[in-house]
């Protein structure tokens, strides 16, 4: 049996660790060895490149270091991580993955798509998940839940103004309607619980 | 006025930090703004990652994350130390670049000489030294000077079998062979004011 590699996607506050929380437990007791895990980090070594990613000022690295820092740590975090646990069969629910770093940093600081698809060629041997929930609230809604939290958001990665937030949440939509097959948009503006219901449907195929 | 950029490689204990300090002295007194750098490492940034390169495990990185984390530590490096002295006119003196990379990464683990030069047309957009010096001593002059040293070698990147030591001079040999209008081989096996005045000699075309 291999495994199923799922992610999650979208931009802050749309509840993707909260759902991966509750995904696992409705895929555990199915009897599925479930593994979570997250990005940037997710390894021993991914995690180091995390905190060189995540701390630090604004201009720390630019966007091309920051680009081949997330492929080196998403490359340590596939061989790893995910892929070990894919070839025993269990199934990998990750919140983020190249998809993030497409949205977040193609397009700035002379890094194009195909940039990054290149570095996710050489250092990830273009391993893409089997299915990614592209999980959208409104900006509004997004705020919200921002705002509710203590800490998070503080990082480099943290919040930006509204028109970047919009921006970002263009380019996942762009991706996901490029991709439909990989793709499945969920209506993350829902009560929690109802959400996860979504999502498992939209996992039915693989369940039954 | 535009800089210089000159690259010193070559084995360890073939004298490159050495002949870096004296070639350095030497372009000083001659009025030169001098700046001596060295990889990994050179930048803020490249030295946090330079510590993530040379410490740990032996397996710490696979060889994709590896030459990731040099392309990073290599961007940051040309962007925020090497481009902006060589733009005031400054002289760049680098132990090791790129080619260090190709030498030791390349040709392992599925990392290929043209995937590093990939690498480096995207993170450091293709910059190359305008001199490359590849010094060379004997394996058994190469093995004495190591053991009269304390504890470099010791690292990630350290002392290695024969073998990989004759496997490295051969591919420095084929990277020299291969531009030699870049790359002038000096032999480092001669006492190292001799080499210094060598290495002089072959940089009369700019200093006259």
């Amino acid at each position: 049996m291999t495994g199923r590699f799922i992610t999650l996607e979208g931009g802050e506050g749309v509840g993707k660790s909260t759902q991966i929380r509750a995904l696992a437990d409705e895929l555990t007791v199915r009897g599925i060895e479930v593994v979570v895990t997250r990005e940037p980090g997710g390894s021993e070594g991914a995690e180091a490149i995390r905190e060189l990613l995540l701390h630090g000022d604004d201009d720390r690295w630019d966007a091309r270091g920051e680009a081949l820092l997330f492929a080196a740590a998403r490359a340590d975090h596939v061989a790893r991580t995910i892929r070990p646990a894919l070839e025993r069969g269990a199934w990998v629910l990750c919140d983020r993955f190249v998809d993030s770093t497409r949205a977040y940093q193609g397009g700035g600081g002379g890094v194009t798509d195909a940039d990054i698809l290149a570095l996710h060629r050489f250092g990830s041997q273009n391993l893409w998940p089997d299915r990614t929930f592209l999980l959208r609230v409104s900006p509004a809604e997004a705020a919200r839940r921002l705002a509710a939290r203590d800490i998070e958001g503080s990082d480099r990665m943290g919040s930006k103004p509204d028109e970047y937030q919009a921006r970002l949440a263009a380019r996942f939509d762009e991706m996901a309607a490029a991709e439909p097959l990989r793709w499945r948009v969920i209506d993350a503006g829902a009560a929690a619980p109802v959400v996860t219901a979504t999502i498992v449907a939209e996992l039915q195929d693989w369940l039954s």
